[in-house]
């Protein structure tokens, strides 16, 4: 029996009508009917095995489904499985969460494809063929933008400066889901900029996958900060890469062959010394302080490469640093400790570098690729909240991008500030 | 300058009216103003320390901050702590999320407060004093419940069987936050009848802190779900005092003063046959199963008490078990390992028992009363996603609530279901 009316449509009139076309339209078949005088209350018995695709015709007609509209940028690994993802998924999110996602379109460096009438994520390999040629021209984007969406998102799964194209979405009203960090890492005004359009439409801006991949990082801060709680320090291990790099030297690699290892094993950039400069994890770090409302412009990250020198080259530096490396390391291991490459925020200081821990402290014993997060706040004072895993992955970044998504999808719109 | 109406009122008659009766109430004086002839936009200057208090007044007046009412039934230590966060954050809340929490109704075992106009969180006492003894009477409960509210909330933190009246609340249509896990881990049937009457009427049911505090344990568990990943394995520690018992027997210290210590403490129940029986770990590991998906009764989780024989008396338990105890660990630390009370959910199978587990992995380098959680998943499956932290503790789980309420209080209501 479905009876998914209820009390919600009292008073509308032609009630029974859209009921019955919805069934209707779906090919459903009513076996027996009880009204009530008003169309306050409509019972419908259908075959048990169709109530299902019953509910869902029902609450589609009378709008009970909400649909939101996805605007993709980037078709890179994370890109590719996000699609799958998104075509996996959509029966489950119609049928437990009344969640319809329809991608409109999608734009990758030098194509664009739209439909507003939905494109299949799994689907698009034709429509690639087959799309002209054009770069992803923001006027174009802006028109697909307007065409649409009362409820919109704009995911941004690209790595480069995307600034302009995010501005144009929020103020086009259209949330953003972000697994880019480019536009919150760079000068403060920027920032301020996004997080004001964000405020002044009543739009949402969600990050979670800018550093840690899909762990609940930013949902922790957000939730300690907005319950009342203070930070006192945010202390991690950011990057898989060092991570990995750390542990290989705790075994006893020189420093050479561990990175030699982390290329070989595809964990570092193309180019290494993006990874042993800091750079990386002193962006992750600011947009973590930056999240904890510090205003902070990225010069004001104190940033201690895991290799120094690495201008003059990657062998060169390297050599240079194994010395060193290994007089640290070996002063370490007679303390009980270990060496890690740790991002530490606190009030209006934030630091990245190459410390000293305890090889049986949580940060200590993290081994391998994994990112780990501890939180001293107020309340978590004397016994610290810590996240720990994997924190890069082409899997876990596009779930934790669909998991922003559903973030703003099953919740309501904030109301615009002045 | 304010400028908060904007697009949103576009067409709303008597916009400029309600405006400035809003600013006149709120005692704020308006310096200049420009408007269009539409009404779609009207800027107002007022001085700038006056802004914020402009732009409020201007939301309520307008029905843009969000009013939602919270039911409140307990009154331990958990409920006056969160009498007093609740107390600490109103302005932010109203501030940053344009959120008004109103207290209507406090009930404890013996008395019962309740005004419509708003209950202040800080100052109850005097209510108290002169509150008539009157149990929390379900009719009475239903009666303000009525009363009220298209957006309520009843807020249990309660240790009591409150399954009747969550359930009274949520057929009116209040959404659930509670941190009782009575209701939650009783007979399937009553599991089910609870979440029926949620997806029926359409609110929410939220229970992040019936287990591990407010560490975002159980968000993380329904991200992961909602993502389309498949859970393989939870496992982790769930009781504080029994993770600080076993740290001490780690070092040395024989069972009977273990126990006696934690007793000190303040750490145990007032019988801690309680805590050593693995029932209250065995209960949490229910609700985790159940939220998982896995239709299991109280009896399916396969329970090995701490302290065997525990019905025969609390000393005579204690000193039979200390020989085999002994005996358990020696073989365990001469492995290199330690042994850990652990509650195991996988699909279809839940275990709670002592278990030997590395000294060096997540789960045994745990120390002290910390709870850690850690998830394998098809995602997860290489390098699982942990969190770790004070899974008790009435300052963090008064937290934990107000985190789940907000989680209503920032987002929309979700359609019924049939």
């Amino acid at each position: 029996v479905v009876s998914a009316i209820g009390q919600g449509m009292a008073g509308h009139a032609g009630v029974s009508g859209r009921l019955f076309g919805a069934m209707g339209s779906a090919g459903i078949n009513v076996v027996a009917i009880a009204q009530g005088a008003s169309e306050l209350s409509i019972s419908v018995a259908v075959a048990e095995k169709e109530a299902l695709r019953a509910v869902r015709a029902v609450h589609t007609a009378f709008g009970l489904t909400r649909l939101v509209h996805l605007v993709m940028v980037g078709c890179g690994r994370v890109g590719k499985e996000l699609l799958r993802i998104l075509e996996q998924t959509q029966t489950k999110l119609l049928e437990e969460l009344d969640l319809q996602l329809r991608l409109v379109a999608v734009a990758r460096s030098s194509k664009f494809i739209a439909d507003g009438a939905g494109l299949s994520p799994g689907s698009l390999t034709p429509l690639w063929a087959s799309a002209e040629n054009r770069p992803t021209d923001p006027e174009l984007l802006a028109r697909v933008l307007e065409e649409h969406f009362t409820d919109g998102i704009l995911v941004d799964v690209t790595a480069t400066d995307t600034t302009e194209l995010q501005l144009l979405a929020l103020r086009s009203g259209l949330h953003v889901v972000t697994a880019n960090k480019v536009p919150l890492s760079q000068n403060l005004a920027q920032y301020h900029e996004i997080m004001k359009a964000c405020r002044k439409l009543g739009v949402r801006y969600n990050y979670e996958t800018t550093f840690g991949a899909g762990l609940p990082v930013l949902h922790t801060l957000g939730e300690l900060v907005n319950t009342g709680d203070e930070l006192l320090e945010v202390r991690g291990c950011l990057s898989g890469t060092l991570g990995a790099i750390c542990s290989w030297l705790d075994e006893g690699l020189p420093i050479r062959e561990a990175v030699r290892r982390a290329e070989e094993r595809g964990y570092t950039e193309p180019d290494p010394r993006e990874d042993l400069s800091g750079r990386d994890v002193a962006r992750k770090a600011l947009i973590i302080a930056r999240a904890s409302g510090m205003e902070l412009e990225p010069a004001d990250v104190a940033l201690e490469p895991m290799i120094p020198g690495l201008e003059v080259g990657l062998d060169q530096a390297l050599q240079a640093a194994e010395g060193p490396l290994d007089e640290r390391l070996a002063v370490a291991h007679s303390k009980g400790a270990v060496l890690r490459y740790i991002a530490e925020i606190a009030p209006g200081r934030v630091h990245v570098g190459l410390s000293e821990v305890d090889k049986l402290s949580p940060i200590g014993s993290l081994s391998g690729p994994d990112n780990i997060f501890v939180f001293r706040t107020q309340r978590y004072r004397e016994h610290p909240l810590v996240i720990r895993g994997p924190g890069a992955g082409v899997e876990v970044t596009a779930a934790g991008v669909l998991g922003d998504v559903l973030k703003i999808a099953t919740s309501g719109r904030r109301p615009p500030r002045s």
